[in-house]
């Protein structure tokens, strides 16, 4: 069999879906595989079936990473290439999510193993333990990327307000070595992950296959607009200072703001509070919580001054006062130029069309960009939906992505 | 001593005054004395001393109404003038509200029977019980314009989740007594209620006293911006469909719609949520709970539609659909003409200045208007701040108001 004519197994593929979408499967549709649940050592013990009926030897780290080796028959010391994501999931999430990526890296290391290709670095598949930040966002990626400390871990608490060191202890493991999960350096050659897109510019342009260029960086931040609480049956239109007045407006121009930045450039107010909260009070206060993001860490901090204009000119127009508190911004991450070419390259070999594009959700390739060079591929989302049961993609689009994650990962080893 | 010589006694009214802040007095310099609380049956007792030294027959209703007569000699059978208003607070509110005119009440029936001025008919102060509602809005004085049925009030429960029944019970009322509260039709001859104005329009047109017109009608209902929940980092600005632009645009053009309609007219959101909720995710729903005021049931009701078709107006713009659902109206209750010519004349005879206004506020007099002629003097309130520690009329203000309430009740219980 040439390198050519190496493809995937798209029923096997479809069916190891099927079956981990069974676990913390939901009503919805959906599935609630938040990490370290019931639902997710389910799925991680039935994943430890499935690697040891192809013969592949695999471990789990101090912080719940799983890493599949594929050698590399008299290349054992070279680095090797990783791909892999998660499986845990947010909370009535969707059935794609991570589980693409993690079930076509397995897809991956099955036909390296039954073709024998013959490999001049080790493969590694990874799942990644919660990314979706049960306990924290990126949690698995991070800690291969640099160590946590112990009383750092000590801190961290699930959604539930449970304590991550209780649930890694429930689950067996030892907590200890979750202090010592780092990758050594130089032992990755390269990382690749497959993922759906969670947007919808694939699907409106028609196109088989994203190339992300880069991890956007996210700004977050606090937006108060302060007015005066008053009675809202005496006190008169002209007489008020309602801060829903300027969130109102601020609110109704973010798109104005965002293009005003960048094409990539978006913002997005998802809570909204306001005080005292009484229907017959006048709000004194409206705060919006902030996030920003876009692909250059210039552009984050240009768009976060305009939103702060934007929010100044507003409360001013209508008699308030406004104050921002910034939470923290990440920077965004590049990935890996060659790699983006060499996706491409594989595609447009199999006919597939493409488009570089930012990825707009933060992703584990973020954290292993900082150790190798990293890239991603993408599949269309139907409507761009995503985090919810409504997440889909074709079986079609599926199989495609597992092909050129295939090709790419199999021109990786053999260089 | 001639009726023109009569006056309230300054430093006693605002001696009562001061004392009933102490029940429920918080730290914030306002009072926590809601309905039936130990505070309030505190004041109640406080309040039965102040009546029986001066010699003032009293009782209470089986609902709480507290009801104190000056007897008119050989005219014990005409019907009574009645004043008065509540002495329950909302949480942390302020020292005046209600306060105001059951202690300037206290001071009319307390000079009326000190200087004996010759009465043609019985004068009643009346202190409304629960008019904040703690457990129902204009609790006391509704039960004295239509009997409560037994079961009605078995389903009342106060903001705290206990029940009426259980707190009436408690404080030694025949729960019983509490279905027959109402007054004897034809036995009130007017009723009038001195009360801070809570807005500031008296303070801004430096106007001495309001003589209201009105107390304005109010509508409720709920208005749902309904767009898509989408992913705040993978979805573009121009493929959302964010309710909160709707939303915010509705919100920066309530005075435009309440313009539209009247001087009078307000709306007001008080209280907004969106769904999901998350960060990092763009609303699928905001949900606005209105309030809108105006004079006349026909304004309201044309607000309403006014406030609907700009929702429809925002929606439409950014391509979302919206939803209203009407909770209520309560119509409009106009004042007696002639009691406000009353009033007029009496300010007008000791100097004051006076402007006919509505009243925003809901008040006790709405009910007594249904049985009887009635009428509502305003002070004014610094920097129209109501429902809060800021709460503040000057003492000179009410004196002033004070004098014109007694003018007026000796006016009408002399006629």
């Amino acid at each position: 069999m040439s390198d050519d004519d190496l493809t995937i197994d798209g029923a096997r593929l479809r069916a190891t879906l099927e079956t981990l979408a069974t676990f913390g499967a939901e009503p919805s549709g959906g599935v609630s595989r938040t990490s370290f649940s019931p639902a997710d050592a389910a799925a991680r013990a039935w994943l430890r079936d499935q690697c040891e009926a192809s013969g592949l030897s695999q471990r789990t780290d101090g912080i719940g990473n799983i890493v599949v080796t594929v050698p590399a028959p008299d290349a054992s010391e070279q680095a090797a290439v990783w791909t892999g994501s998660h499986i845990d999931s947010v909370p009535d999430g969707g059935r794609f999510d991570g589980a693409l990526g993690s079930m076509a890296a397995l897809e991956v290391v099955r036909r390296l193993a039954e073709t024998r290709v013959p490999l001049r670095r080790p493969v590694e598949m990874v799942v990644f333990a919660d990314e979706e930040g049960c306990y924290h966002h990126l949690l698995g990626s991070t800690a291969l990327v640099r160590p946590y400390a112990a009383d750092e871990l000590e801190r961290l608490r699930g959604r539930d307000g449970d304590r991550l060191v209780d649930a890694l202890d429930a689950l067996g493991w030892d907590v200890a070595a979750a202090t010592r999960t780092t990758v050594p350096p130089g032992t990755v050659h390269a990382f690749v992950e497959l993922h759906i897109e969670q947007g919808a510019v694939l699907e409106s342009a028609g196109t088989d296959l994203g190339v992300v260029t880069s991890i956007v960086g996210m700004g977050g931040g606090a937006l108060e607009f302060i007015g005066r609480a008053d009675h809202a049956g005496t006190t008169p239109m002209r007489l008020r200072r309602d801060p829903l007045r300027g969130a109102g407006e601020f609110l109704a121009g973010l798109p104005a703001v965002t293009a005003s930045i960048s094409e990539t450039a978006v913002a997005t107010c998802g809570i909204i509070a306001v005080e005292p909260g009484g229907a017959n009070v006048v709000p004194s206060l409206a705060r919006l919580q902030l996030d920003f993001r876009d692909v250059r860490r210039s552009s984050i901090e240009a768009l976060e001054s305009a939103l702060v204009d934007a929010a100044r000119r507003a409360a001013a127009a209508h008699d308030l006062e406004v104050r921002y508190t910034r939470d923290s911004i990440t920077d965004p991450a590049p990935l890996d130029p060659r790699i983006q070419d060499l996706i491409e390259s594989v595609a447009s070999a199999q006919g597939h069309s493409t488009r570089r594009m930012p990825s707009g959700a933060g992703h584990d390739s973020q954290n292993m960009s900082r150790i190798a060079p990293t890239g991603m591929i993408f599949i269309p989302s139907t409507g761009g939906r995503s985090h919810s049961p409504a997440e889909h993609s074709s079986w079609e689009d599926i199989e495609r992505g597992a092909n050129v994650l295939l090709r790419t990962i199999v021109a990786l080893a053999t260089e």
